[in-house]
């Protein structure tokens, strides 16, 4: 990448709230980024109103049916627009993107990621099910390319902030810290009873409902986890988890003397989606700092695994590698649509995860092809858990 | 520094708390380091012994009479023995020394390093007086001279492992972390009536009795935001001390992006030395490991200059800049000699340290003959000072 000159950014899905506050970025920064790109599932009118303020390009919205309104609007300023998930694998390789933040949602994001590899993009990655279910093929893919993959999850990012000049040093461990969670002190019984309402009204940030939902069930701390494994190169025994309910220090390194390293400050999801566009450098805000007289006390505490089965189904999914992790995260995300539709509680959502680890058969190694077949049968065993599940029934 | 072969070294105070730590470091890395040059004070039988071990090149000892003792025991094994502070300006210059440890302690300090600097020395810094008196002048060397000064204190260790990567990025503050020291908790009145035993009977490290001194009476602390501020090229506004009991978090760094980075660990003196020594490797021990698990709270306060007014007289001094940092460091070390010899209170320190401040004309710029006239005229004044002092019966 040029250092000196404007970065060529593209951004898959643009109208969620990575995508959103990279625009933010973008906005406060017209010096360094220029968008290139603009992708989207459904939400027209954002990302019409997205194209008139940055220029991109190119659009490209997944929906068929919405490519006209899109188009409509858009042909008058000169923007191209197509519709359609094809569209979005070859736009990525458009010639003056030179990083694509990877913002999708779930296992859709995994074919435009490795499509932007394959083009030999760097990627701001902040689609996690990327590096969950397919860490092997896409870290090969980017080493042969030469391609950075820049971690946009804060704890990633403050992996990768405190690793700034010291590639040559060995990592000995990582700290990722959680927050808890609104239930981290809720025993089981109260968890067995634990609300979508409940669960939804997280009290750090908001969030879309299926990682608001993850991060409740420390499931989303678990595919960490498993995303931080492949993106630092680690073996399963050197990635920790540390509940940190004030969520200052965002995460910790630990080097082969000892000395650790950490990254901290208010949570906010700007600062990471800005330092993985802007790395290495670091682009000046104005926006309100950490103080430590507001925070006098930082204080850890181990995860329980026992109250929160997801984190130690996911630590699982992580020692026994191949196609683990995909199962894992295909049977979390119908678990957790289901607890979002009322059909399933929030404890069950573990078991459901739990059956499907039982039910599919291990495979070490994996094609793109081969995970798409996993993602997609254990899906078909998970709704079956799902649909017969006992949740409406365990109140009684 | 070729960064291949092992690193030519020079202890200057071999045999102090520092100098031993530092051999220790070499003795577990001997393909890393070879050491060149060692020199002391006046402990002749513990210099003939580290020089029996580690074989160096030369070595100095301060004292006159003592050389006979030292040359009739190396002689035979071809180490040059030389003797006074001449010599030691000398040898620092030799050929095969690649880095210069400074471990001597107080204002004897800085014209040794000085000639390291002008030899073109990369500098292993932890004679804190250095850039506490000169640091304008050394620093300007050091730039001259295309010479590293690389910080062996643990809280400026911890500022310079968090700036490594991030050098093209500006600092917008740092917090030096301070323990508090073992009267953290005492009121003005109590602290009056410290004795000198209960200032040595420091809880986390054993050092020196001067350094212990002025860990407890937060002038250290002092000392080293001016000397954070020179190393780090602050102005004295971007440098801030938080009280941290349990000395875990070694230091912080805030860049213009909000973001904070934090090096913390177990306290333990080799580490920065062994960082210091072998920068930008991290060389791997074995030494026990940090334990969330065992500091589950890591708690944070301001520092009250009312009750710690040494803490208050630095920062001050700090902000004057030119003379007053040389006349606040003299003042101090007459005042802890007087504590140490039951000649002062406690609180009485800062008394003298704030009467030589008021009684030296201020001087904006100073050669270092103009340092040592500041000097030599500030001790001789904090002597009057001290002479008089009503301690003893401050009591009644």
């Amino acid at each position: 990448m040029n250092e000196g000159a404007t970065r060529g950014i593209a951004i898959l899905g643009s109208t969620g709230s990575i995508g959103t506050q990279a625009l933010e970025v973008v906005l406060a920064h017209p010096d360094r980024f220029r968008v290139e790109l603009l992708t989207c599932g459904q939400n027209a009118d954002l990302l019409i109103e997205q194209a008139r303020t940055f220029r991109p390009n190119t659009v490209v919205i997944a929906e068929e049916g919405l490519r006209e309104r899109v188009a409509d609007a858009l042909f008058p300023l000169g923007i191209k627009v197509f519709c359609g998930s094809d569209a979005i694998e070859q736009s990525v390789a458009m010639e003056d993107i030179d990083m694509v933040l990877t913002a999708m949602v779930g296992f859709a994001g995994l074919r435009p990621t490795m499509a932007a590899i394959e083009a030999g993009k760097h990627i701001a990655l902040a689609n996690k099910e990327t590096l969950v279910v397919a860490g092997a093929l896409v870290t090969e893919a980017a080493r042969d390319q030469g391609v950075n993959i820049y971690p946009v999850d804060s704890e990633h990012s403050a992996i990768f902030q405190c690793m700034a000049g010291e590639w040559d040093n060995a990592i000995e461990k990582i700290w990722l810290t959680a927050s808890g969670g609104p239930f981290r002190k809720l025993d089981r019984d109260a968890l067995r009873y634990v609300t979508r309402k409940q669960a939804l009204d997280h009290p750090n940030w908001s969030m879309g409902a299926k990682i608001t939902i993850d991060s409740a069930s420390l499931m989303n701390k678990g595919l960490e986890a498993i995303e931080a494994m492949w993106l630092f190169a680690l073996a399963p025994e050197q990635v920790d988890i540390i509940v940190h309910p004030q969520s200052i220090v965002h995460s910790l390194v630990q080097f082969e003397d000892g000395s650790i390293k950490a990254q901290l400050g208010l949570p906010d999801m700007k600062l990471p989606i800005q330092y993985a566009l802007g790395y290495p450098e670091r682009l000046p805000t104005a926006g309100e700092r950490f103080d430590f007289m507001r925070y006098p006390s930082l204080t850890f505490e181990a995860p329980d695994l026992a109250r929160f089965p997801n984190l130690g189904l996911a630590l699982e999914a992580m020692r026994r590698g191949g196609n683990a992790p995909c199962v894992l995260n295909a049977a979390n995300e119908v678990a957790v649509a289901a607890f979002l539709a009322d059909r399933l509680g929030f404890l069950e959502m573990s078991d459901v995860v739990a059956k499907c680890l039982e039910a599919l058969p291990f495979k070490s190694t994996m094609t793109l092809e081969d995970l798409e077949d996993c993602d997609r049968e254990t899906r078909r065993i998970a709704h079956e858990y799902t649909t017969v599940a006992a949740w409406p029934r365990a109140r009684t």
